[in-house]
């Protein structure tokens, strides 16, 4: 085994000539198109193992997913594979000893002259069945030649970015040329149940396995819309916070003591009327002075990107959209603060009509935030704020409100290094520039990897925005599969030769 | 079997001797006592038949009761005995063919020159299972000697109750006495499922098996506490709502829209907000206007009435009524109205955190009614109400407020004959005048009656109000359940003997 890896390493020195990097493009992007078949196979083999990693039942087949991989990995001549076992998953789960899939760590070129791009993954996927409203198996790689796309849980969240970084190392073998750059993977298979050891792995690793990374990148979401490729330098964080009003020792009924009784619910829906207004504006003091201000330059960032308010309304299937221009409407989802209200835990919420005094209700809302927000000092205003609302209303009841969970803003430098390397892949794969663009949900690794690792991050997105990642009838345009994958070949030769990290 | 019936007439009829009524009294409640051991071995045999209304797949044991009562019945000497059934239980059922229990129609008693007391009862009961905390089976009559009671699900709610009836006709049959009236019996099997047919029923016989009936008497509410009795002569109404609030095509994640969208969760705390106040105050424009006002009569008898605001307090296990004093307090449950949120449909409701922006809530909120409020005006101004108020937060999300279900309230004369009666062989048994007590919540069947039968109602309770009727550990005590029957008995003879109804 050691052999054939060794003859194949030095297959590919031998076809190392002295090419151009933008010479290379052309046979490159060829050899991409040339090899369309296996690549579509390699995606289809992935497909049909259903990896939901959120249902323990499936356990076993996201953990051969992982060993699929790693057999590709192993053929397509990475080295140093590692399944790195993260421990029984801790609860809630059915089965206290269900073990977490593993880690899969990998390298792809151990040169010391070269840069080492770290790239993320995962295998796992959202459950999915054909009785949620799929028109074709889920777990069965279906081609629309109509559409020109692929259909099947996982083709673009994230098996098929996963794949595409196998299948340009493929392309690059099969022509004999040499890898620009060194790789190291890391794809997980718990991405989609929050990513659970992750944080430790990495953190562990850090000085080890990963100690040699110049940069991350990660292939894990999505172009804005459907037609023009984005790269993506910043996410919002979230804090997410309840506050709980509690009454009577029990469930009343509501003929008999209302009236007379101070209501757990009436108090509580007092205190979240407080928060913000139907106009989307946080009441809460002192939050919005957190804000970093909006800069004219950031303003044209904005104005530029390929969005409208109709790309809005289609998202949302509605038009209740808050703004009706395109850079406001963009701000608000990516650089301002947000805070929504997702429901009551101990109230009635049922069909129907039940006539409870519930005695103990808690209200679910989140704020997501943006530079310059500080999480604690966030904190802080939230339960001082809860608290105050409440105290106004002279209620006997009892009130608390706390931080459930926080994660980070995460913002990067879009004309750093590895940003500039993918916006000329880009042009050069798309013919145009890319949208920078921010996302208003969270990537809490993308943070790990930049504490952790001393780095940067960047989020170089293959589908688009009308993917369904998490919905029915999950695709992947081909032309999205393909221009994807060259994208991250230009990519990896971009950032060899870029100046910097 | 005929025969036997003419036969057991006739002795009763010689045992009639021209004793006046309260020499009665004496025999009779010593009789009562001498038959001790029947009785609680006639209420055992009840409470051992999970007669569970709401469990579909109990359905057999509500009808194995029925007969048994019905069985009971014949025993006893009553005549014309009718199950009367319902046909099949409308949807929701797991079973289409479900049929619903039936309602016992019989008669002691065909005197024309007697007046008709028709006597109101359930033999259905709500669930129970040794898991929810009991301490004893509780489909199995257990007495605590010490404690001097009788534990078991059903004993005071409603089998306890209407055995009494039964046993007070032994009493009288044992002693050879002539009832003083004639019975009509109404015993139904889904009381504790919404009396499902029984008004429909009682419409179809009024004119019927109905027709002599002079007055009602149910048997299926508490004392105000533990140490005097009461008699119930008002109960409020309920006027159920919802409001829905609907905005984007389906649920959307909080960090992609959250900003840039209008939620409706945010819109609907605001509305729900401005129906009441933390101090039980209602809102609503107009609907204090149309409350009776308090008169100095009606003061004193709040004032009079034995309870206290521990015993609010030990009955909401907390220290959050919303009033100090007596009479604040019952008449905020009894004769004021009250507005209670009870809860939202459609948004995040379980454990953990969720970051949902959910696309359609429903608030569930109700009104206790009460004289002289008009419950169509009520619906009116509370749509209406709505309405303004969501207008008001110029959200682009769809509004629509509706009622659900409402009941009247009901309110009788206490001092028409059958309340007199009552209260008369109250004093002669326990030794005080009864409190005269409303109830806050409902029991629209007393309204039924009312307006079907056109003659009044009177609420008879037997029970404590610490029985634990739909809770755990339910019990009677015996000194209620044997003073109950006393009273019961005395009130047929002070009834008959009364002038007008």
């Amino acid at each position: 085994m050691f052999l054939r890896f060794v003859i194949r390493k030095t297959a590919i020195t031998i076809g190392k000539r002295n090419m151009s990097m933008e010479a290379k493009f052309e046979p490159l992007f060829k050899k991409i198109d040339e090899l369309k078949p296996r690549f579509i196979d390699r995606l289809a083999k992935a497909i049909e193992i259903p990896a939901v990693s959120s249902d323990e039942s499936l356990r076993p087949a996201v953990v051969k997913k992982a060993h699929y991989i790693a057999d590709e990995l192993k053929k397509l001549g990475f080295t140093d594979i590692q399944m790195k076992e993260l421990g029984t998953q801790p609860p809630p789960v059915n089965d206290p000893n269900l073990q977490l899939p593993p880690v899969i760590l990998s390298r792809y070129g151990t040169d010391a002259n070269k840069k080492t791009i770290l790239i993320y993954g995962h295998y796992d996927v959202q459950p999915a069945a054909l009785e949620d409203g799929w028109d074709t198996d889920p777990f069965k790689l279906v081609i629309d030649e109509q559409k020109q796309l692929m259909r099947g849980r996982g083709v673009t969240d994230d098996s098929g970015p996963l794949k595409g970084w196998l299948n340009v190392v493929e392309a690059h073998r099969e022509l004999g040329f040499d890898l620009p750059v060194n790789l190291v993977t890391c794809f997980e298979g718990m991405e989609e149940s929050g990513s659970v050891g992750l944080d430790t792995l990495i953190a562990e690793e850090a000085d080890k396995y990963f100690k040699d990374v110049d940069t991350v990148c990660i292939s894990d979401n999505y172009w804005l819309g459907t037609k023009k490729p984005v790269l993506t330098y910043g996410l919002r964080g979230c804090n997410y916070y309840q506050v709980t009003i509690e009454g009577p020792g029990a469930d009343l009924h509501s003929g008999i003591f209302g009236g007379a009784i101070a209501e757990p619910m009436v108090d509580l829906v007092q205190v979240l009327s407080s928060l913000v207004d139907s106009k989307g504006k946080i009441l809460i003091d002192g939050v919005m002075d957190m804000v970093a201000p909006v800069t004219e330059k950031e303003k044209e960032l904005y104005e530029k990107i390929d969005f409208s308010l109709d790309e809005m309304n289609a998202a949302s299937g509605s038009e209740t959209c808050l703004y009706k221009n395109k850079s406001d409407i963009l701000m608000h989802r990516w650089r301002f603060p947000s805070l929504s209200i997702h429901g009551v835990e101990g109230a009635f919420s049922a069909q129907g009509a039940k006539t409870v005094i519930p005695a103990k209700v808690t209200g679910k809302f989140s704020i997501r935030t943006v530079p310059d927000m500080n999480s604690d000092k966030l904190d802080k205003l939230v339960i001082e704020h809860c608290q105050k609302a409440f105290s106004a209303l002279g209620s006997p009841n009892k009130c608390k409100a706390e931080l459930i969970h926080n994660g980070d803003y995460w913002i990067s430098d879009p004309f750093n290094a590895s940003f500039t390397a993918a916006a000329q892949a880009t042009k050069t794969v798309y013919g145009v520039e890319p949208d920078f663009t921010r996302e208003g949900g969270s990537i809490p690794i993308t943070l790990t990897f930049e504490k952790e690792l001393k780095t940067n991050c960047m989020l170089l997105p293959m589908g688009r925005g009308d993917d369904g990642a998490h919905s029915i009838n999950e695709k992947l345009d081909l032309s999205n599969y393909f221009g994807g994958m060259k994208t991250m070949a230009a990519y990896l030769h971009y950032y060899a030769a870029a100046e910097g990290k």
